[in-house]
Order: structure tokens, then C-alpha cells, then sequence
């Protein structure tokens, strides 16, 4: 019973929350003449010595008083006496345990706003520096199109910068303090809420008791948003994995986030890059174990809820990991120039753009301009050659009206420069979402 | 091939959005010179009256033009003749489903933000009709201490509340344009995507050609906020399914919302809630389907991605047939005043206001009342009667301090009414939570 | 990166596998002359010695070594010097570590059956003692018919013996041994897989040196099975959560898993049942990671496989505490016979009894009796009595050929008694189904 | 409600199965007498009618009559009379759903199988003609030794195996008939269970009533497996879609599985492998989904169970979709064989088979011979060149003792055909295997 009852094999962890939240605590009932002022001090005294004892790794946590909470308050008997036993007036552990935790996520949720904040950084530097190298755009990993490298990596500054955003409307919508709904229904004693949220960096006290004791949504939604960013990741993860490997050979990472052979010392694995694709499994899987715990729970508080905290851990810790791996990935590697205009030039890529000159040039309407498009590419491909290698009077075989300024927009770096739409692939495009990103970032 | 390639099975329930953007399309298409005014118009005439073919179940839908952007196309051409060639002039296919998709699942989260106003606003009203009537408060199932019905309700006022936020949030965060990114690079058209986005009623053009067209971040979105509030329900249809039991009796459904049996006339078989309460498997579900699925892929589009639209059709569906079916339970459901305050008296459910009693009037610390009180509370066991009914003779032979006052702390009305700490149970504390989100609402 | 890199903070808990597969390993090798004899026997001793240093605690782990194979090869080498080198010869560590795990696995294949063996045995008790103890059959929580409590726990005695089935088909399916597939290719040293393979207890060596580095199979039909497992789990602990709560009193829980609240000591948390009820989460969450881990891996071995063991670990420890606390509930709980034969026999729970006998005496059509018996309910509802307490005029008022023999079926004690179809929940059939169980576990 | 509650609008494709229960049924109650050999057979000719109707498209469904199985029984009493009210005696709804849902889920199981056995043959036929065709063998996407097509394509005969083996575990443990169960408590009338059983192919009746009402194992065991099965196909799409791009160009998939684009005639896409890769979302989601429904219901039936089919149904067609899908994709697909064997070349991946000629002609330590063999990669790296253009001079110069037959081991043909362990990649042994499954198949 004791091996699964118990917590403080993992709640240990929110320590310093346990008594970030009891000092606050013990100072409002203080303040609000609940308790007197000589208890209070002594409480504080007691409560910042046992902090640094648990910081200097000198508290000895005990399985048998089951939770940090249990652990901290008689420690603070043992090292303050009688007043101990005040600190616990107007509050039970279903809202402290809440509002420990609570205080733990947002620690989180700003430590991940901050690291996402380092990886787009991080990319930024590699679109900036990359504006306008050309390499090819894919879908369904065929070259459709050439792109910029600058340009790919924004499309990732936009999706780290959209989990931020989700982060900080977590951190926003969860700033509400549980403290002092006490076991469920709130309390008789004239505590003051407004002044703990206050102590405690919260916008405001939780509306409602029973909810602030039985409410998992915080941990549930940062679980959620830390899913979609490690989605962005696995993403990020794979291209790298593939842009590595000797058929591509797109990047090279550099050799502190791939580990060779002993044998064959050429070989570079992309292991930090697999294991980050790989965090999403357990970050989701944190997700499901708690939606799956969560589901069907009666109101107020199931020893159930137990079973957050250490699903919320793992996946913070993972998530930092992969962020951390990821920043330092894409500051070290290198985009290998050469091969990726080589194969942004292969496969008809600016197929489109020769359409798109037919239509705007000679007015065809669009599907037959696609039409004569695609009896060009036919004709180049029987020839063996690329496009911009058909003569003038091979394109007019096809099409009568044709002149020498296609051959304008046949190669891809005038391609990819002619895509000048708003949020576009072209060299100015990406300068100007650096530029506009950098500005948001200062 | 065609079975597993083929999508306009499902996504033709998205021609309203495909034929709003391609008239927003045509229309800056013309503003911009880039269509003449005549073709334009045509588009236009020829897109209404695909619409109203559609909306009059007049129209043929073949899977041998696989999608619902196909089929509109063709159709165009058979209606208008040569000018429907010049619609796709500066987008794809790419941008126009990433598109409608938006447009659709925008309008879902609008819809479910109406949804759980409309719930929110039933629960008020069992809020103001019962903020003083008396039930149990439970923890692991357990008799805690009394609440108020009002409180209840509002518990879950708190959790929907959120809910709303979150779809509001997400709608805020999704709501960008993808029209314009065209296959993945953007175009050499002189588009103007602000005047498409800004007709779509979208805040702004999505900023990278790439991201946009391989992002599906809203929908993910939707799915994890869907997903919460479907735990929500779950909760509370739980907490209906035990209450509507024989040995519960709490709250009784209306006929409209149970079942019955031909053979046992007075059975009343809770389906409508079992049925909610189990809709978060298949929203879930569909989560993790989609997180599943954009698991490692790499930019821009896959063919995988078509996998998204029916997961999240099934999921706005069910969602909003249990938001309306709770809605409606709720403003039907009768609690049986007399059924909760039994219970709500039963089970020593007044001993933590003994024991507040004990610190706040003769001053004992808090874990000391605690001991007073649970030896106070064997005694009464041991007599086989509740606190109320012990002589203060008895109180006093535990505790020689203990006065006639305690008694008016023992009632479970005196017990809830004693608990005006801000989001507590007190009526007076419930009908100020009523009112603020009435107001709120109003 | 060694943050993100290095397992040897999980991986050392197959340390004895490790050991096991090195010294079956190097047995063979010895055996086929590919590495002398005595090298064989240093590697024997000094493989012993560092497992006995491991199992003693006394063994430095090192992250830089980065997981449990390094840590003990390296070790060996400091040991027993050169001839540790010989070791790895025709095997590679993507075998090792396949092999490792499978035994690990295997283990607690064993462990999870004989665990569902003992709460078989468990719930077989109870039922036998409980053959004929009448209790609410219920369907959507309403009373249905009245059962009996051995027919309840053997509904449980099916489903965890079909977990076993699971595990044991798991078991057997899996029991081919990796070790010699090497890295991915095989070897071209004349390796014995059938010696290695039977001395590690397996039936064959894998057949596909690829397919043997790069399964993980038997951790997913684990996980899976061990999920299936924790939801049969989740409901016996829902039902004893509300069977123990005040409303239901339909057992009691021993104090050993259940625990107290300082301020009311009758009360009784079923802390360890609701626990139990929450374990599908992490689970099946386990499940959800590495499917997603492994979902779209190309072959033969990638980094992300790296994460399947903490999952594993993960599910297992808390399937086996699950098990071992689900176990120990049901031999302690006692069923409150009283609360059980009231709430059976409210309700009209024979209502279908009386529509049996009016369908196999007077000969009526299924779906008449079934009207005839709900007027008779009605009549009884008015009246305010339960079924045997309507006179036999009253009856015969509904259906003049109603007899007195009715009488016989509308107690509860006989409806069951009657039930004998095969798998009924007469006592005689329970007793039947107890015994088979019985002697199929002797 | 009525769009929440009722099933027929999915429920109907269970309406043979239900037509076969049900007949079963009847003739089992005339055998033991409980109905007349007159009602039996009009009952038989009546569903027989229906089963005809339905099967033409003739049946008029009803949502207000809520399921398949009153559909039917209402029908049946329209085309019969008053017999068809005598059907529904000695069973109920409960065992009615999950017999029929039972049937459905074994056809299921068993096309699954016979899909299966195909997708099997088709990679033996590849494997039998690619025996001895040379491909890189991958780690981390990174070459690392020489494989063989047909032992790659032997590790998916190998998944694909497992997964059959799973589908006949699964099929084996559910083959139980619940029919007879009734609601839950099992009946009073003198019922065959047998006789019903063996008529339906089960291998036996449900040995507890209340669980077989309240058993859906075999529905998630059913995704569970398809699950596993799912990833497998995940990871041969991956392969696919990689092996397809224009720098692996490993594989030309046929035209019946890609699309084109019109504007880039050669262009394929893979988009039947990426939708493929894509299935496992929706699979593991509907497994997910009803583990999650399943979570914490009490016994024995809640309505909450309705939810089962849906996600079964979508599973098992998506499933059959995608096994029929890469069967024809296997077949249809042709290797690049010249593009595999320059591939398999490059990377110095015969590296391994150098340091194993070190071990087993030179006698060194393992551990040696890979620091020599890392010298003579470095060499040949530094020289622009791959190993086996390396002189016997200066092969000597980094170890004195190579000899000119370390040049046998070093071309990739050489490779694979000397990795001659059990279940390695020589052609000799891809051929064993390919014989072994030819014969266990035939």
C-alpha cells in the first residue's frame, strides 16, 4: 500500500513551491491576525531553514510521512515546535498540492517560452545567413519547386513562434490561485485570498473552490501545447535525419549532436536528431495518461489526481531536452550549399514558373497553360535535358508564341526571386521576415 | 487507388468555404488586373450558382475527380466555359484546401463557443436556483463536508468557462490566411493576399508559403481544446450517472433525456449522459490520430495530411451534440432538495468546522483540534449518533473548554453559510459568482 | 548532448540480462572455436564477478559510457584485460540490446501472469464464498436484476484469466532470440544461434537478422496487453469506489487500503482503488508513446528506439503494483450481505422473472408479457409497494390467469436461483464455474 | 436526443450478422421446445425475407426505431405477425449487440488474415527475385553494411507474420458466443447455449453472463493488433516514399499508385505509400478511443458501449484498405538495381567485413581490429577513394600483416554472401527463409 501510495518519491521535486506557498501562507494569516506575529516569524525562519537544507541536499525525505507536504510540516515541527502546527489554519493539502503544482508548471511554461525563444534565435541566424541560398521545395518529398533555405527555415520561426503563443496563453489562463479553497469548500476563517495570489505572482484567486481543487486543466494544456511543439520538432527532427543521410546530403551536423563509429570514422548518426523526433512519444503519451486519468472524475478531489504530477515532469524535462538539442543543432550544422542547388535544379523545378510566364506573358488561361507546360517538360525529358536547355525554336514547336524572355525564368534563382507574394519564398520576402521577427525578438 | 485516394466522400461537406475563397480569389484576381472584370464576373456568377446546386442537393459529386475543389472546378468549366481556366491563376491546390479546411474549422469553434455560452448559462440557472441548498461534498467518493448546490453548478461554470477561452484563444491564433502560398512558394503574380485574407475575415496573410500550407496546428488545436471540454462532460455526466442511481436519488432526469424500459415502467436508464460521457474516446481519438499522423513529416505537403479533415468532422460533431444534449439535461434536471440534505448531514460532515471552531475560538493550533475532534467524533460513533446530537457535557469531557457555542457550527446550513472565504460555498459567496458571470455574459 | 544521449540511467536495470546474454554469448563462441577456451573462461569469471558488484551495489556507473553494455564491457576490460576485447566478436550492440530487452520483457511477462494467477485466486474465494449472496445486477448503474456475488467477481475471474491468455500468447510469440542478427546483417563468423538461443531459454533464434534489431514488437504487444489489463483493473476499482461509498455501503475495505482523515476516523478513503483506477493512464499512455516512437521508422535501427524501454519499465512496475494491490483489496474486502440483498430486491428487480413465467406458464408472446408486466409494475409503483406485495386479485386484475405460482419467481432469492441457463448466475452455476477455475489453476 | 441515442446509422452493417444470430436463436428455441416448430419457421422464412430486402436495398431503415436489431424485429413482425413477438424470448438486447458485434469482428479478423497472407506473398515474390540484389543496409538513415533486397524485404514478411499470428491469437480468445447471456443475469428458460454457439462457429458459449454482455476485449484486441499491424505499414510507406525521391530513386512505384502532376509529367507521387503511412493515425486513434470509453465502467452494460463500433468499423476498413493498397503496391513496384548497388558501395560499408578478416584470419581482438580498420577508412577517406582501392601496400603500411585475400571480403557481393548466420543476409539464406514461408503458406 505504502509503494503506491506514495508521492514523495516524485513530488519531492516541488519543494521549494511547497514552501514558496507556505510562507506566503503563514504571512497572510499573520497580516489577516489568524495567527500571531512571533508564530509567523518563527514559521518563516523554519520553513526557509528547511529550503536550504533540501537545496544543500542535507533533508532526509521519508517514504512513510508519504508527500513533500507531510514531509516539510514535520520537519518544521522538528525545527520550530509547537507554532508548526498553526501553519496549516485555513487551508488543507487538496489546495496546497494545487497550488505547488501550479506554481511548478508556470516555472515550466516559462522555461520552455524561454527556450523556444533560443531556438528561433537559432533559426533566424540560419535564414538570415541563408536568404537566399536556393534548394529544392518539396511535397511528398518530390521536388516541386525551388525555395530558399532562409525561406524553410522561417516556416519553422513561424510554428515555434505559434507554440509560444500558445504557451503564453496557458500561462495566462492558468494564473488563477487554488490557496485557501481549502479541502474543497473554502473556509471560516477571514483569510485574505487576494493577498497569497498576490505573494505568490498570480493574477487572482481561483472563483471557485471546488474547482481549484479538483481542476487538472493547467497541466492538461501545457500538455497539450508541449505536444504540438514537439510535433514541430519531430518535423524539424526528421528533415534533418534525411538532409543528412549520403543521398541527400543537404546538412552537416556538427559533431557534437551526432556520434560516429569506431570504424568507420566518416560516419556521422544523427542521433541527437532521432531522439528528438522520437520525444514526441512520450510528451503525448503524458498527455493521454493524464486525459485518461482525468476522464470521468467526480467532483472534488480523487486520489486519481495523484497520478499528474510525474506524467507532467517527464514530459517538462523531455521537452527542455529536445529543445535544448534542437537550438544547438541548428547553430552548429551547416547547409551544404552546393548539393542543395544541385538538386533544386533537377527534376523540371521550375516547371510552375514557366506556366505561370505563359499566363501572365501570352494570357492563357492557366489549365492550358499547364497543358503546354506539360508537353515541354515531355519534350525535355525524351531529350535527356532540363529545361532551360531546349532551344528557342523546341519551345515554339510546341507553342508558336513563345520568345526568348522565357528562358528568364527558367533557372532557379531567378525563380525563386520572381515569387515575391507576401510571405513568398523570395530573397526579399525572407529578409523581410527576418528583419520583422528580429524586431518582435529585441 | 481511387478508395484509399479519393477525399470527396468526406470533404465536400466544405463547398460552402471552397466557393466563399474562390470568390474572394476571383475578385482580387480582378482587382489586381490579373483577370479582366468579365471573366471575373463570370466566376463569380458561375461559383452561386454551383452553390445554390449544391445547397439544393442538385449537384453531382464524382470520386473520379477525387476532391471537392475538382469537382467545384470542373463543374465551373461545364457552367462558364474558358474563363473557369483562369480561377487558379496565383494559387493551388495546396493553399485553397489549407484554406477551406480553416475556414471550416473556424466556423466549428465559433460554434462551440456559442454552445458552451448556451450550457454556461443552464448551469447559471441551477446556480440561482439552489446557491443555499445543501449537499454533500465529496472527496474519493467520501462525504467531505457540506456544499451548496449553486456551488456545484458553478464548479463546472469555472471548468466550461475555460473552455471558451481556449477556443477563443485558438480561433485568435489560427486566424491568419493561407490563400496566396500557392503550392508551397508563393507566386509571381502580383497578388494581394491582404484583400483575400481581410474578404475571408481573416486578421492577416499567414507569413511563410511554406508553413501554410503544411500547417495544421488549428486543427490540433481544436482537437486538444475539444478534447478538455469533453473531459469536462465526462465529469459531470459521471457525476449524473450517480446521482441518478436508486441508492443516490440526487437529481432526476427529465424523460426527454433517459430511457426507459417496457418492462420496469419507472426505470429512468441515464443513456443521454453514459453517451457524453463517453464522447471524449472518439474526440480524443481523433487527437491523437492527428497527432499521429503529422508525426516526422517533413515540409511542405504530404498526402498524409489528408487524413485530417475527417477526424476533425467527427470530432466538431460529437462535440457539439454532447454540448447540446448537456445543455439540455441540465436545464431539465431536478435535484431532490431533501435526498441532498440527508446526505449531506451524514457522516460527521461537520467535523472540520468543529475543528475550526476549536482553533478560531479557544485558540488551539491546528493539528491539535484536528486530535480533539476526531476524539469527539469516535464518541459519537461509538453512541451511533452525528456531532449535533452529543450533550455538551460529552464535548466537554473531551475538551473541558468547549461551550454551548460549538452547537451553532454543527448544522450543515450554519456549516455552509460559515464559509465566505472568497470562492467558497456560502450562498452569499455563490449568488456574487452568479451574478459576475451573468453580467459577464450578458 | 550526453543529457539527451546516454540510457544508462534506465538501461542498468537489465544489468543481469545484459550479463546473461554476454556469458550465453561467449559460451558459444568457445564452443565454435572462435574465440580459445580460456579467453572463455575469463570472460565467464569476470562477467560473474561484475554482476556480483552490480547486485551488491558497489558498481560505479558511468553516463559518459553512455549505456549498460559500454558500462560493462568496459569494466571487463579493466577486469580481466585483453581478452574482454574478444567478446563482441560476431555480435554488435543493436543485438545486444535487442536481446537484453526481450529477456527483460520476458520476465516480467512471467511476473504479470503469476500476478493475475493470485487475484484469480483471490476473486475465486470470494465468489466461493459468495455463491448464493443475492446483490443488484445493474446496467447504466440502475438496478436490473438481482445477482449473485460470486456471479459478480467471476465476471472478473473472465477477464483477467483472457489478460493471461494475452501474456501468455504475448510470451510465446516473442520468445525468438535476437542475438546474432549482429548489427543488421548477420555475421560471417560461424556463430551457433541455436546454442545461444536455447541457452537464454528461447524457442528459436529470430529468422531475419534485419527484422531482429529493428522489432519492438513484443514491447508494443506488452504494452498492449498490459493495458487491456489496466482497464479491467480501472473498473473493479471504480466499482469498489462506489461500492464503498456511504450511498452504496456495498462493501467494506480493510484498513490496510484504505486510509483514514485525522478529523474523522470512521471514514475510509479507498485511495488505493481509486490509484489502481488511474493506472490505465500511465499504461496505456506507455502504449501511446512508443507507437508513436515507432510509427514511420525506416529499417533497421534508428536512435529513437531508444526510448522504448522507460515505457516499458514504466508500465510494468506500476502493472504489477496494480495487480499486487488489487490482489490484496479483494482478499481483505468484505461484502456487507445486508445493503447487498436490499438494494437487489428494490427496484422491481424480478420484473422480468414475472414476465419469464407469464412468456413459459401461460404460453404469451414475449413482447405481450412484457406490456402485462409493465401494468403490473405500474399498479405496484401506484400502490407504492414492491412486486410480491400486490395481492393475487390485484394481479388478476391486470391478467385473469395469473396463479399463485407466481409468487415463486418474485423473490429474489428465487429469480436467481432460477437463472441456470448456462453461465447464469444461479448459485448451482457459479459453484459449477468456481470449481472449473479451480482445478484449472491446481 | 434522438441524434445522440440512436445507432442505426451505423449499426445497420451489422444487419446479416444479426439475421444469423437470430435464426440461430429461433431454431434453438423450437429444438428445446421453448416455441413452436410453426413460429420457428415462420420466423426463419420472415428474416430470411428481411435479410433479402436489406441485401437488395429494399429495407426502409427507421431512426426512431434507434437500432438494427428492433429494424429488424419490427419488420419481422410486419412480414410475420404475431410469431415474431416470440423471437426475442430467453435472450435481450444486451447478448443480441454482442453476438452480432462479435460475428463482425471475426469476419473482420479473418479478411484481415487473408489480406495479410497476400501482402506475404507478394513480398516473398520480391524477395525471391531480389535474393542476391545488393542494397545498402541503413542505421540511422546512414549506411552502415551491405544487405540484400530480399532480406529486407524478408524482415516485413517476418512483421506481417506476427501480425497474422496476432489476428489468430485474437480470433482464437473471443471465439465465444455471448447469446444466452441475456440482459446479464443469464435466463430461466430451458436455453441450448451450445446448440446457438456451434451454429454460429463460436468454439463455445461465454462462461459468466455478466461479462459477456459487458466484454468488448475482443474489439480492442482486434485494434490493438491492427494497430501494431498499422505500424509496420507506416514503416514500409516511410521506406517507400524515401526510396522513391529523387536522390534515393531505389524504387519506381508503378503508376496505379502515384499521381502525377500535369504540369510535371515524370513526376510520381507516392501518395498511396503517404496515405498508408498515414493510417496507423486513424487506427491507434480508434483504439485510444475506445480504451478510453472502455476506462472505469462499471458492470455489466452501460450505454457509454455503444461507442464501440464506429471506431472498429473505421479501423478494419481503413486497415483492409491500406493491406490491399500495398500488396499492390509491393507488387507493382520494381527495384533500381543498379542505384542500390552503387549505393550499397559507397560509405566504406564493407568496413565491418574488413575488421571481422582481421579477427577471424589475423586472430586480434575485436576491439583491435576495429581501431585497425577505423586507420585504413581514414586512409582511403583521406586518398578520395573507398577501401577496396586501397593497395596491399598501403593496407600494410597501417597493420604489416594483411594479405592480398583481405581483398575477397571487401566488394559488397563478397559482403553478403559471407553473412552465412542463421537468419543473416547471405543470398543463401534469404533463399531458406523464402522456401520456408513458400511451404508454410502454400
Amino acid at each position: 500500500m505504502e509503494a503506491i501510495n506514495a508521492s514523495i518519491g516524485f513530488d519531492q521535486r516541488m519543494a521549494a513551491q511547497d514552501i514558496e506557498g507556505s510562507r506566503a501562507h503563514a504571512a497572510m494569516l499573520a497580516a489577516q491576525g489568524i495567527i500571531d506575529g512571533k508564530d509567523a516569524e518563527a514559521i518563516r525562519e523554519g520553513l526557509l531553514t528547511i529550503l536550504s537544507e533540501i537545496e544543500g541536499g542535507g533533508f532526509a525525505f521519508s517514504t512513510a510521512l508519504e508527500d513533500i507536504h507531510m514531509n516539510v510540516e514535520a520537519r518544521l515541527k522538528e525545527v520550530i515546535g509547537e507554532p508548526a502546527g498553526r501553519l496549516h489554519t485555513g487551508r488543507s493539502r487538496n489546495d496546497q498540492v494545487a497550488t505547488d503544482f501550479k506554481l511548478w508548471t508556470r516555472d515550466q511554461l516559462d522555461a520552455v517560452d524561454q527556450a523556444l525563444g533560443a531556438l528561433i534565435k537559432a533559426l533566424l541566424a540560419q535564414a538570415e545567413a541563408g536568404a537566399d541560398w536556393v534548394m529544392p521545395g518539396f511535397t511528398h518529398l518530390q521536388v516541386a519547386q525551388p525555395v530558399t533555405w532562409g525561406h524553410h527555415m522561417m516556416a519553422y520561426v513561424e510554428m515555434f513562434a505559434r507554440d509560444r503563443s500558445r504557451i503564453q496563453d496557458a500561462r495566462r489562463r492558468m494564473n488563477e490561485c487554488p490557496l485557501g479553497a481549502a479541502a474543497l469548500a473554502g473556509t471560516s476563517f477571514p483569510i485574505d485570498r487576494e493577498a497569497t495570489a498576490q505573494a505568490l505572482g498570480f493574477d487572482r484567486p481561483a472563483a471557485n473552490s471546488l474547482d481549484a481543487v479538483s481542476d487538472r486543466d493547467f497541466a492538461l494544456e501545457f500538455l497539450a501545447a508541449a505536444s504540438i511543439c514537439a510535433m514541430h520538432l519531430s518535423r524539424l527532427a526528421e528533415e534533418l535525419v534525411i538532409w543528412s543521410s549520403a543521398q541527400f546530403r543537404f546538412v552537416t551536423l556538427s559533431d557534437r549532436f551526432s556520434t560516429g563509429s569506431s570504424i568507420m570514422p566518416q560516419k556521422k548518426n544523427p542521433d541527437a536528431a532521432e531522439l528528438i523526433r522520437a520525444k514526441i512519444g512520450r510528451i503525448f503519451g503524458a498527455n493521454v495518461a493524464l486525459m485518461t486519468v482525468m476522464k470521468g472524475l467526480p467532483l472534488a478531489y480523487s486520489k486519481d489526481m495523484q497520478e499528474d504530477k510525474e506524467q507532467v515532469f517527464d514530459a517538462a524535462d523531455n521537452l527542455m531536452l529536445a529543445l535544448a538539442a534542437m537550438e544547438g543543432m541548428v547553430k552548429d550544422m551547416s547547409a551544404n550549399r552546393d548539393s542543395l542547388e544541385v538538386a533544386a535544379a533537377t527534376g523540371f523545378s521550375t516547371a510552375t514558373d514557366l506556366a505561370d510566364w505563359l499566363v501572365r506573358v501570352l494570357g492563357m488561361p492557366f489549365r492550358d497553360a499547364h497543358h503546354v507546360t506539360g508537353s515541354l517538360v515531355a519534350k525535355a525529358e525524351a531529350k535527356g535535358c532540363d529545361l532551360p536547355d531546349l532551344s528557342l525554336e523546341e519551345m515554339q514547336s510546341v507553342h508558336e508564341h513563345i520568345t526568348q524572355d522565357v528562358f528568364d525564368v527558367l533557372g532557379v534563382h531567378n525563380s525563386v526571386a520572381s515569387r515575391t507574394s507576401y510571405g513568398g519564398t523570395a530573397p526579399s520576402r525572407v529578409r523581410e521576415q527576418v528583419a520583422r521577427w528580429k524586431e518582435a525578438l529585441a
